[in-house]
């Protein structure tokens, strides 16, 4: 048996999440389904985590045991095959016996978008959400800081949330804004990429965090509430749960040689 | 009566075209429907020129007469509350009485989008169309170059065109590459982006060349046999005609103060 760890991408919109439910149409489903496809196996993938309903993922990390001959270097292309149109497998390696994508992962970033200018973008209407009221960057950057470090998240997560403990990390939290398509003469304020990296995010944890930072952008909360709202570690502290259109799993890093920087495949 | 002028982004993936048709669900229906609903006119709008089934739209433009009372400022927000989420509006202005969108258009640009990379860019794979094959990029640009000026293009003409006359300018095509997404070490090429601007484009005409251009790309024509292909001025010496999905209308100008330049309507 190998154990076989896959990079996928997929645009969330149209299932339900990434892990199996009993309503079906999830990510795993037709991961699984293609798997079944290919090399005759029924067998269960493991994610580095799941993703709701509606988020996407440019860069999700699964692996399985699979006892098939086919050469690594056919996965991916045969994969796509079989796979619906918004959910592609790039990258494919060969990882240790004991490699578990949840356990192992070591860093994970989410990006999530909101569109601040006056129209929409509808060629990337699944992917953001239109917010056209002023937004005050500043100030949503210096809120964002104060959620840096190890917390209890309890505030952001929630309150389905049935982990014993709320205590994570967030490495790293910024902001970029890609004023490119902003018209001259216009309160155009671009488009707003927020990114989060940490060890692990509870249930709903960054669109939370989003919800309560627009807030922080529309002048309605100071940026410093930020910190009173994450000590308050009560949900109802903080603001709504933003859409799950704007998010996106972006990155999963491990200690193994990053799949990231790894050579992807050649498949002729 | 005013005349008034109004730009606007589709995403074309699920319409019929932009001009009406017996089988409905066009974007002009859509518009001439949101137009009714807001002013209670039932008018026929003038767009700079139809677009086919799958094509999408940056800067498509319009113009219709309107007794509504309604200020120029209110437009664009009050008819995309009546439009579908693919379809806005994004500018308004008053224009000469004698003013026709098609007529009045000077130059035109069309954008053709190819997903060379190894893996289809599934956030964008309505807007381009993957080809994973090598493609020679300067021997395309070589090849384009034949193209431009005037020229009699019937050889790029849909055979069900009408037109009286197939002579057309070409005032420039090139290409473009966008290699953000290439992952180093593999056979990724890029995003290739290749724009034609001219006074009018003939049935098809921009995806019958870009089906000619892919061939001269994969080394199947050399690039100086473009312009033994227009002159041969037949459609059997092209190409295939591209697929609809790659092709976006980008841009249409006048000679009246470039819409596209001027500031946009502000709404409040």
């Amino acid at each position: 048996m190998r154990n076989l760890l896959m990079k996928v991408s997929y645009d969330g919109t149209d299932y339900n999440g990434f892990q199996t439910q009993p309503g079906g149409h999830t990510i795993q489903d037709y991961l699984e389904e293609a798997i079944h496809r290919l090399s005759g196996e029924q067998l269960k993938i493991t994610a580095s985590g799941r993703t709701d309903a509606g988020v996407h993922a440019r860069g999700q990390v699964f692996n399985f045991y699979t006892a098939s001959p086919i050469p690594l270097e056919r996965w991916c292309m045969a994969l796509n095959t079989w796979l619906p149109e918004d959910i592609v497998v790039t990258e494919a390696m060969e990882v240790p016996e004991d490699f578990h994508s949840r356990r192992a992962a070591k860093r994970k970033t989410y990006r999530y978008t909101i569109n601040a200018n006056q129209f929409p973008d509808i060629f990337n209407r699944r992917y953001q959400i239109h917010h056209y009221g002023k937004l005050d960057i500043e100030a949503m950057r210096q809120g964002l800081s104060h959620l840096i470090g190890t917390h209890d998240y309890t505030t952001f997560a929630s309150r389905k949330s049935t982990k014993p403990s709320h205590v994570r990390t967030i490495f790293d939290a910024w902001i970029e804004t890609d004023t490119s398509m902003c018209r001259p003469g216009t309160k155009d304020q671009g488009i707003i990429h927020t990114y989060l990296t940490g060890n692990g995010f509870l249930q709903h944890m960054v669109r939370i965090i989003m919800g309560t930072l627009i807030e922080v952008g529309e002048g309605r909360r100071h940026p410093d509430d930020m910190r009173v709202i994450l000590e308050a570690k009560n949900r109802a502290a903080a603001g709504p749960t933003a859409m799950s259109k704007g998010l996106m799993l972006w990155e999963v890093e491990y200690d193994i040689p990053s799949i990231a920087e790894t050579p992807s495949i050649q498949t002729t």
